[in-house]
């Protein structure tokens, strides 16, 4: 194997990251030119789209990434502890996209927020209809309930590491396990093999709860949705970036 | 806080491996006496109770340090890839001791496996009685139940991060988030604080499976068993270190 995989995936991590950057500062232009009635229904739909076919690119390349190697994306040195630390199947829970969008109604809601929200760019999400609402409950439903299933699947995949044919070639090995290497890999290539398809799942299901937010929200709900979805998301890593730097981890 | 958290942290684990090489080492030596008809049961007994107690210890002793800041331990970067793949709730899944038990009974059982286990430390699991593998039988349900609960926690916990607060936090901030800092630390501090309760929680149920198969296992087995996990629980860093090598990463 070769022996930049780590820098490569760290790369395609950092350039992940800019990309969010850069498609938020996008947002904001798009969002600031729609409260100017400057920005049609179809220009915001197009800036969707393109977002919308930059995650699916990700997954995929991410996808092919993890087919040679994918231990490093459950739990990624690359990201910041506390990104880590909410993580589920190598990213966020699907169902989170939808409590963000609960959360934003909320806060748009909730008049104890108006002075505080006052200027925040949530408008469109307060005035979601009761038909959107319940597409949005349905969604969401269906969304634990395959979340679930994933979570299940994990589970037994991790339980099988601790049985045979690992249990035994553990057990035949010497002191240091070495002489039992190249028996391990195989196995565990194969287990590995497994969790990737487990990975390209859980990244579909993101994928798929996006597109459907999407086509249930209007184009300016979306672009708001989207916006938020983002800017927490490079909050977290800033966040986390602080937080490992006064506990001295690097 | 302290710059030196990180190093506490990784010596605290490198200790708690060390100590495993340690115990094992003992069991070793404990397993091939009585092999000899050297090492009476209240002997293993001993031993046991003294592994025990080690575990309960670490179970203490991280708990705190997890109280001060947990998010490392749910993916720590002080273990390989490969462990990291693995890990459920900053641990292994409580259920996956009782699936070693039935590998270990399965390899002694099945005759394909026979020549290969030829001199295999692995015994007395083969010796079950009916009424042993009933008793393991009804705590792995118990085990999984609890271990579903704990999961649908972390769920939730893991979710209401991208809820408000924290959403109005990030939504108000400037571009880098670094304005937002002090208020999102006061709600990831009190977030911070309920997932170490579930970590405390997941060790804890870890420890009482542990137990409860010590209680269900005669001494000779109970040795056998712990052995075989220590065993396995090495080899998974091991091959974690090689591939890990291999990948190019550190």
């Amino acid at each position: 194997m070769s022996t930049s995989d780590q820098n490569k995936e760290v790369c395609f991590y950092q350039e992940w990251m800019t990309l969010q950057e850069q498609e938020l500062s996008e947002l904001n232009r798009a969002i600031a030119l729609k409260a100017n009635g400057c920005a049609t229904d179809a220009e915001l739909s197009q800036l969707i789209d393109k977002i919308m076919n930059n995650f699916q690119d990700y997954v995929q390349k991410r996808s092919l990434m993890a087919s040679a190697d994918v231990s490093p994306y459950f739990a990624p040195t690359w990201c910041t502890s506390l990104e880590r630390s909410v993580l589920w199947i190598g990213g966020c829970r699907p169902s989170s996209y939808i409590r963000l969008i609960y959360a934003l109604c909320g806060l748009q809601i909730e008049s104890r927020f108006a002075e505080f929200l006052r200027g925040a760019r949530i408008g469109n999400l307060g005035e979601l209809s009761a038909r959107q609402i319940s597409m949005v409950d349905r969604l969401q439903g269906n969304t634990i309930s395959e979340e679930r299933k994933l979570s299940t699947r994990l589970a037994s995949l991790q339980e099988d590491v601790l049985d045979h044919p690992l249990a035994a070639i553990a057990l035949n090995s010497g002191s240091h396990c070495t002489d039992s290497c190249g028996t391990a890999d195989e196995v565990l290539d194969k287990h590995g093999l497994a969790m990737a398809g487990i990975l390209e799942e859980a990244d579909q299901l993101r994928l798929n709860t996006l597109r459907e937010l999407v086509r249930i929200l209007t184009p300016p709900q979306a672009v708001d949705f989207i916006a938020a979805g983002k800017k927490l998301r490079l909050c977290m890593q800033d966040w986390g970036k602080k937080r490992d730097l006064d506990h001295g981890r690097n």
